[in-house]
């Protein structure tokens, strides 16, 4: 296992400590317990959002704290769900008289202790349960569909009714509004590294790839051999198309998301076959995001993720964010 | 060699077709002769920046091209010079009585090929070479020192003076003002595919790393066992600190890039141990860049930049940028 790092174990506190040093203005990095939160003045009056989950997904969630989209992030180790006593703390240090919505990706550990510190805290305290993976019902970690790139569109949406002053139950519903409207899936052509682990999560062959697979590496539909990036898109668009139903006219956001370990050349190459197939069934791509969003470490493939926009969902969208990873 | 593609002799075309598809509101894609430039219309008295270079850095250079930084960018075939017909068509499109500078990494192929263009365009033609690698004096493509993140800064705060009116002359002793002030060293934990080549474009062991790679994958100055990061970090900051010369109180840009294949977990790892070293040094760490700038295809490993800032670099380094890869 080759990783820029130290020591296996102090791993993600050293990368915390580098977000910190290198995002003062728009966040602060605590470590005991570990938290990331906007660097402001909280707004006592604002529904407060509050994400988290494992860490090897970076940007994902930490690098959504800011103006406009996160008020807090809970980083747990590589893959591992972060504590209750993370998100109490989230929740005391950042809401207020408006209350606080948890946005939690659907694994089974993320949702149990989201759960717990959700009873425990003080104040009102809301949650949405993103599973915008069409691949797979149930898995490793998951009962029902998984939470994966999609998770950060409601961020992003929700982020911004928030800053307008929706309150708590409007923003519940717009992110259960929104995460009904996406959906996602993946593939990979390499495994991840976890470093405690230290050997990668799962072997595909020379020209094998994993389709529908989760960003913890979980198996996904099944295990193809290679394909060309039209017959890929192809599988992935309807898939995700037969969740998300949508008619010729309807705007799409259309989200092409690194898995860490993919050249943009090949991601923007996937935006280009993705793109055709929307513009053959009349679907406009009213807007997009290309990049290494929701990652699983080093994994080399892409997840597709498109969202059903309705017209709030696109001002929202479109509303400032100011953020480590999301910028406008 | 898995990639997501169709051919391999159309991943360049595609991923250009992705690129202007999802960025119509900020650059417009050219493929015949293949060509990016802002999407809006050309102020004739601006300095007109084009940069460009071999394709598999993105998002360098066509990341780049927006309102604050690029006016055009070329990009050639994976890592091959584009042809002088491209930049002269770029200088047709986006240069007017303001002129033009060249922004160009010094590889032979890429020096060359732009001053042929410069001796045959229309119209007032400078140029700016920048070679930031202080890993070694010449190298597989290049005679002196190579091109690699740092040509980033001067695109950045280039771009920005042009913005404000600075004309030919003063863009040009800028951009030269900031590549003196500038110095990288990168290294490679694997190699990268050139798709065209189809196998790795060298061999590591598995404890193996290139210290102070090129990003083509050219030899650095030495082939180590895998080490600390702050080992590393250390490494890299003598080698640049020699280079840039920089006093206790010096405000620094501190960019950790990534190139291609490593989590961005492990970049701000990096950052953390850079910043380390510049505290301990007294330096000012003023502005700071994280992730996947100036890459090498799928290549683990990164490259730690360092720019001693003066005033007027920040103030054009703070400046609006609207480009697909950069904004802010």
């Amino acid at each position: 296992m080759k990783k820029l790092c130290n020591a296996v174990d102090k791993i993600l506190r050293e990368s915390l400590q580098g977000l910190g040093a290198a995002h003062a203005d728009i966040l602060t990095v605590s470590l005991d317990p570990m938290l990331v939160t906007r660097g402001t003045k909280k707004d006592a009056g604002k529904v407060a959002l509050i994400s988290g989950g494992g860490s090897g997904h970076e940007p994902l969630h930490a690098g959504f704290v800011g103006a406009g989209m996160l008020d807090a992030a809970c980083p747990g180790e590589v893959f591992t769900s972060p504590t209750p006593d993370q998100m109490m703390a989230a929740a005391s240090a950042v809401s207020g008289a408006g209350g606080c919505l948890f946005i939690v990706k659907n694994y089974s550990g993320d949702v149990m202790n989201f759960e717990m510190a959700a009873e425990m805290a003080d104040g009102e305290i809301a949650t949405v349960i993103t599973n915008d993976d069409v691949a797979v019902e149930d898995s490793t970690y998951t009962q029902g569909r998984r939470g994966v790139a999609g998770t950060i569109v409601v961020e992003k949406i929700v982020g911004a009714a928030a800053e307008n002053g929706a309150d708590l139950a409007a923003c519940k519903a717009l992110g259960e509004r929104v995460n009904a409207a996406t959906g996602s899936m993946g593939i990979a052509l390499s495994s991840c590294t976890v470093p405690a682990a230290g050997k990668p999560t799962f072997d595909l062959g020379d020209n094998q790839l994993e389709l529908g697979v989760g960003i913890h590496g979980e198996p996904g539909r099944e295990r193809i051999d290679m394909a060309s990036a039209d017959e890929l898109a192809a599988t992935m668009f309807e898939a995700i198309h037969e969740s998300v139903q949508t008619a010729a006219g309807q705007r799409v956001l259309l989200f092409i998301n690194g898995m860490g370990g993919t050249p943009l050349m090949e991601l923007y190459l996937m935006y280009h076959a993705v793109d055709k197939l929307c513009q053959q069934r009349g679907l406009e791509v009213a807007r997009s995001l290309v990049g290494n969003y929701c990652t699983s470490l080093e994994m080399q493939g892409c997840s597709v993720t498109m969202t059903a926009l309705d017209d709030e969902m696109v001002q929202l969208w479109d509303a400032p964010v100011r953020t480590a990873a999301l910028r406008w």
